[in-house]
């Protein structure tokens, strides 16, 4: 069912067998394995994740390239109702390893909110990324484009770009090499560093080399209309025009709650077991974008039934055979 | 586009990136995503593949339940025909290694058949399994209820046999195990051997003591209207009333035309790299069923994300940079 804080007492004393932090496609699809193998399992989904973002899912198989990755969240949340699962929207502030059970602490309602400590035997952290925006004085204006023609990730929406017009906005010089991977797609890239940092000789030189224009003044705004970007104007009002745009400033991880656990980390990824998304911690799993891995919506819903198979199978083999008692004799 | 034996002709010369055996969930998967890397694939598909009998896709999230598994093949045809992939009805024969290319030798049509030869760069084996049947001498009736309520899955579909009467059927004395995980789901269990193999008196003593009666007798037919089993006829009449039936009968391997190239195998399963789906030979890749794993359509799903996004890594970093000449002076 979906938890409030009005229902979430009934829950209180309830050890779940899985606790799915984040409710993204990675989160949604272990939770529907976890029901199906008749295993008890909580998402805690705190909203507007990555997925929620996404306007157009171009390479999942089986859906229509225009759904949005909204409508396979809801989908997913209506699926795991109707197998008993339970959801919960709040925010995991803090997980607590106590031997054979984790305590998990959330956050319930932005205002007068309640902090109720819910408790699994095992964990998967679904909670994902976030990227990094470039930060304008009105947000609005980047929020307009993002996800529709300003693109964050290549993989998706390279297809999207050929060939056109594509400002790169990166929030770094190592960045800036996105440059040569999106030149696969179109070489008719123009740099972007809004002068947040300062462009060494080599990469101009690369750049020059290419043909790709480095601008490094400051942004003043995003130009369009109907979500569509049409070009960038800076803050001395001269403006470039744009097809299309692809921002590389990296990611936020969600993964704070984590830090009191002693986990295997490359970088910002948790490392996992390629066949069962297991992290070092044995009860601890990882899916999606927090894993080490291609940021991808397939790879998430994958990652999904590999954790929840591999814990319903060591549930399994711990727990008693069921006998067919009337058939027994003696 | 969709080739036949007349538009076949139009890409004799044609050397593709990638030549994909098999056009269910992993095939197509890799198709949509090499396609949308602006790489040149044709997906090679015989018909009627595991897929193409699934009634209900119960565990991949973004599709109702009752998702048939041609339906999300028609999609991924469709999809893949909007992208300008080529999709080829046939049947693979031989695969021949000429040092940079493949040479894919293909039956076209069964009757009056063509054999041309296909080439590409990279090959993906995406031919998969089917499921092997109990054999009745009215094969139609085994038809009529098989990827109904008569399972060949556990994973996918043992939360529908929840506490339900099952019928077991398996080939040998070690498919009887399954009994033994299929009972996390319910206890009453009833086993056909059919008499095709002998059972040993360890496995009737744990049988007994789990209560699941051993039947040994012939089956006559399955009884049932609708699709829907409702129990078994034995050669006797005698009949016995089931709710649903779960087949153990193992699969059948479609590798044939692998047998010429020198590949590491676990069993009947190719061993793939689990970061990109590779085999041991560097221009081939396995996804979905063929390779070592679990068989769910998510995992061929995301199978052809890897495949197809380290085919693409490695044509692009050996190709040469597109410059925007226009900008280049000098």
């Amino acid at each position: 069912m979906k938890l409030s804080k009005k229902t979430l007492d009934q829950r209180s004393e309830h050890l779940y067998d899985v606790i799915i932090v984040g409710g993204g496609m990675g989160g949604l699809s272990a939770a529907i394995y976890l029901q199906r193998y008749r295993l008890s399992c909580l998402v805690i989904e705190k909203g507007r994740g990555r997925s929620f973002w996404m306007q157009d899912t171009r390479n999942y198989l089986g859906l229509p390239p225009t759904t949005p990755g909204r409508t396979i969240l809801q989908q997913g949340q209506d699926y795991l109702q109707d197998l008993q699962g339970d959801y919960l929207p709040g925010f995991v502030e803090d997980v607590r390893d106590e031997g054979e059970t984790f305590a998990v602490k959330v956050k319930v309602g932005k205002k007068d909110s309640t902090y109720p400590v819910l408790r699994s035997k095992y964990l998967i952290a679904a909670s994902g990324i976030i990227d990094k925006l470039p930060q304008l004085p009105d947000m609005q204006n980047v929020y307009d484009y993002a996800g529709h023609n300003l693109h964050v990730c290549l993989i998706c929406d390279g297809y999207e770009i050929a060939d056109k017009q594509c400002g790169l906005f990166p929030s770094s010089e190592a960045a800036i090499n996105t440059a040569f991977v999106l030149n696969w797609f179109t070489p008719y890239i123009t740099v972007f560093t809004m002068g947040l940092f300062e462009v060494g000789d080599e990469m101009r030189q690369k750049l020059k080399d290419h043909g790709y224009p480095l601008i490094e003044a400051p942004i003043k705004r995003f130009m369009g209309h109907h979500h569509e970007m049409t070009g960038v104007e800076l803050e001395d009002s001269s403006t470039i025009s744009l097809d299309v745009g692809l921002i590389a400033m990296g990611s936020h991880y969600h993964s704070e709650y984590l830090r009191g656990l002693d986990l295997e980390w490359k970088g910002n990824n948790l490392i996992t077991d390629s066949a069962t998304c297991r992290t070092s911690h044995p009860r601890l799993f990882a899916v999606g974008d927090l894993k080490d891995g291609i940021n991808q919506v397939s790879i998430a819903v994958a990652d999904g039934t590999l954790a929840a198979t591999a814990i319903w199978r060591e549930i399994r083999r711990q727990s008693p055979p069921r006998r067919w008692q009337e058939n027994l004799s003696g």
